[in-house]
């Protein structure tokens, strides 16, 4: 059962008592009353992060994925929990001391403090972050309009090619490597644009499970489709160079996740500001697409102006 | 290395920074300029739960230990997110439809919304819950002062009998048995509690280790030492069956841990006020002991106003 289902099924009528959930649709909990906004996520090792031989890297890309879910939707984070379960080894002194050294860097990146947490013993390695932050609004999901813009901040992919290396599925030189294993493990997380991005989006939610599939949960509960220009979707230089070396295809690169860029729709409209915003404060923001009535299907136009189909559109947690 | 410490040495200049972590010190997060209170725990099958065959109760389990630790600090919970690890026969469709009606049961007891979470595959099977609620102020630990009083709220003990008759290792009358096992399972929090007990405590803490490990915690940076009788530590009619049959030693029974009752310790002038908020809102408050000066040290008073020693302080989660 996909995860969608399984929450949809068994526990959004739980969480229908309550004013402020979301009805558990969205990626934060917003209680607008006490202006309190929650992220909790899990990150599994072999799923979410490769393994565990850099525990100094994996600490920061948790970290990362976790206040990601915050600053999409225009609030910063303040405070992170860290539960961590694991054996002997992943927590031994030598790694405690290198998770340790990580945190401390990303909190003073961020701004953020750790607050609590606790550890246990398992076979198997993961953590669950919850971060919180508080704001008087936030971004919602579903709430695109027609023919609104479809904006990313910085570049998709370059954290797929990460991935690719540390799997040894691809032959890079060092220097590449480094940069696309960095790019996995330190996502850039927008932070600043938490502080602008209520000034012009309808909707918003960062690119954790691949472009494709997030818009789709983007709109999941819209009557909407969407049209993507792939040669508009940005790219790093170092990516560009490794597909046309090696004559790869943009499209089996730009949506297999862990991007933890922001993606956002708006008005029309809106243009204007959000070119402002990006320049002003050096924020790389892209249109890619737009918005339609879900009379015309959802579809990805690529360089030669041909609607093509789509092979991969990420994943989800399968139970 | 004890959890205590492996906080200590990595974690707790982390949390320096933060103007409301209590260091990583206390059992909950508290920020009082947000009065917001949290606090985050991982159970685990086989630790801090015997077994996944019954998960309508397991789930009341874990729900019930995570609330405790805000209701002992005299603060009401209000929002839950549950992150579960687990295979597929864990998170069957009959499992998460058992683990979604007790959830609603306790919703509906508690007063607690389900706020999110999420869940993802693992060999190991846990769950970390985050409980969230507000408040001006809380009780903290470490705020113990000298000759003060020690209470406990409602009866300690039973849980530990219901964890040994799932483990075979004791053998009762079926109606005991189920007596013993809810104990286990569904432990009665002091939820009316929550709304007084700032009135007149200095310091508190749930029991969840077992009272002597408790009461070490309690103080743990404080110079302080404490004095229990035996005697006065409150258990059941149905635990003082089972002791005087079989001829067990109470000492064994009342110091095992996951009785989730409340800790505290109040001013000898604050006595009358326990009472008369004891009898009125029939909150079972039971004075046990009283704070010394560290020069004497911690003791345990039997029957026979004898001074015993402490074979078993509970545990502590060990890495």
């Amino acid at each position: 059962m996909h995860e969608f289902e399984l929450i949809k099924n068994y526990f959004q009528k739980l969480s229908k008592k309550s004013p402020s959930a979301l009805n558990l649709n969205d990626d934060v909990f917003f209680d607008k009353k006490n202006k309190l906004v929650v992220s909790v996520d899990t990150y599994t090792e072999g799923n979410h992060f490769i393994d565990f031989k850099k525990p100094d890297l994996v600490i920061k890309k948790v970290i990362r994925s976790s206040i990601s879910d915050l600053v999409c939707k225009g609030v910063k984070p303040k405070y992170y929990f860290i539960s961590g379960s694991g054996n002997k080894k992943s927590f031994s002194k030598s790694n405690l001391s290198k998770i340790s050294k990580s945190l401390n860097q990303e909190q003073n990146k961020y701004k953020v403090f750790l607050s609590g947490g606790d550890t246990v013993f398992s076979n198997k390695l993961s953590f669950t972050i919850t971060s919180i932050g508080f704001a008087k609004d936030i971004v919602f999901r579903n709430h695109a309009k027609i023919n609104d813009d479809i904006y990313v901040s910085g570049n998709l992919g370059d954290s797929y090619v990460g991935l690719l290396v540390l799997k040894n599925k691809i032959n890079l030189k060092n220097s590449l490597k480094k940069y696309f294993t960095n790019q996995y493990f330190m996502p850039n997380i927008q932070l600043k644009l938490a502080d602008h991005i209520k000034k012009f989006a309808n909707t918003s939610m960062d690119i954790s499970d691949g472009l494709l599939t997030d818009l789709d949960k983007m709109f999941n509960v819209q009557k909407l489709s969407f049209k993507i220009y792939l040669k508009d979707i940005p790219i790093s230089n170092n990516l560009k160079k490794v597909l046309d070396l090696r004559k790869l295809s943009k499209i089996d690169y730009i949506s297999n996740g862990d991007d933890y860029q922001v993606l956002f729709t708006a008005s029309k409209n809106k243009r204007r500001i959000i070119r402002k915003i990006a320049s002003n404060y050096r924020i790389k923001l892209t249109k890619i697409g737009s918005t339609h009535s879900i009379s015309k299907k959802s579809s990805i136009i690529d360089h030669k102006n041909i609607e093509i189909s789509i092979k991969n559109k990420g994943y989800l947690h399968n139970f």
